[in-house]
């Protein structure tokens, strides 16, 4: 894979103005997100456990694994899952703000962001790189993740 | 990545016995693997959207991230996902028979041929391969996900 931030980028935004799937309805939309980050959180919590904590032997095919998983979601076109009336103001199942819509450029720099910071650990795991640097760009996925959920996630 | 089916078969059985994040409980262990399967489903829809039915625009950089995820998925250590307790008779929201638990062999051998096909799958996205041949890759994967449910989803 190997692709630049600005690559990716530029692939995700392309891939929010278009269909990549015949359209999901709302409810699709809303499980299908919540899925990926669900599986996201999961491989976030090996490399915490492995390369943070350490409460779990470190295992560098694993933590490479991990970091696959995560910079699949960021770079899956996630955009696509967030059509028009999946938000809270419309949902039960979902804590999406409706302020999300108003804000299509904040949205797009959320998730540059992520996939920015999911790649950056992704290519540090493909190429060797150590636990302390696979811990470093674990907090900077992290911070992309809370820069989404502080502005689009209700508490 | 462009590793080898085999040894993406190794790393796999490696997962199944080795915990590689901190054991999390039934309730969690069953979200997570539905919301992976989940992800690696929405996925295939594009495969089969783009490559297949042609309802979707062929496009190889998303064919190319949604092989992407898939593998990531396959090759994610499932296996700790499925630990003791997470079948369908003890719990309510999942669909695993309990006998997934008398047939470590057959388990081992269906998650090795999703692990298998999926990578083939991602090898030939990466590699510039046709459309024709994405699709048959396609199929086989979805063989290896059918094997699986038919051995141990109810329906």
């Amino acid at each position: 894979m190997h692709r630049s931030g600005i690559f990716a980028a530029l692939a995700l935004s392309a891939a929010v103005a278009t269909p990549v799937v015949a359209q999901l309805d709302v409810e699709e939309q809303i499980e299908t997100r919540q899925s990926a980050f669900t599986f996201a959180s999961w491989n976030m919590g090996k490399i915490k456990a492995q390369a943070v904590d350490g409460t779990v032997a470190y295992n560098e095919q694993q933590m490479l694994a991990a970091a696959n998983a995560i910079a699949s979601v960021a770079n899956s076109g996630l955009g696509s899952l967030f059509g028009p009336g999946t938000a809270m103001d419309k949902n039960d199942n979902t804590r999406l703000k409706p302020e999300f819509f108003d804000k299509p450029d904040k949205a797009r720099e959320v998730a540059i962001g992520f996939a920015q910071a999911a790649n950056k650990l992704q290519e540090i795991a493909a190429n060797g790189g150590s636990k302390a640097d696979l811990a470093a760009q674990f907090s900077e996925v992290g911070k992309s993740c809370k820069a989404c959920h502080d502005e689009f996630r209700a508490e």
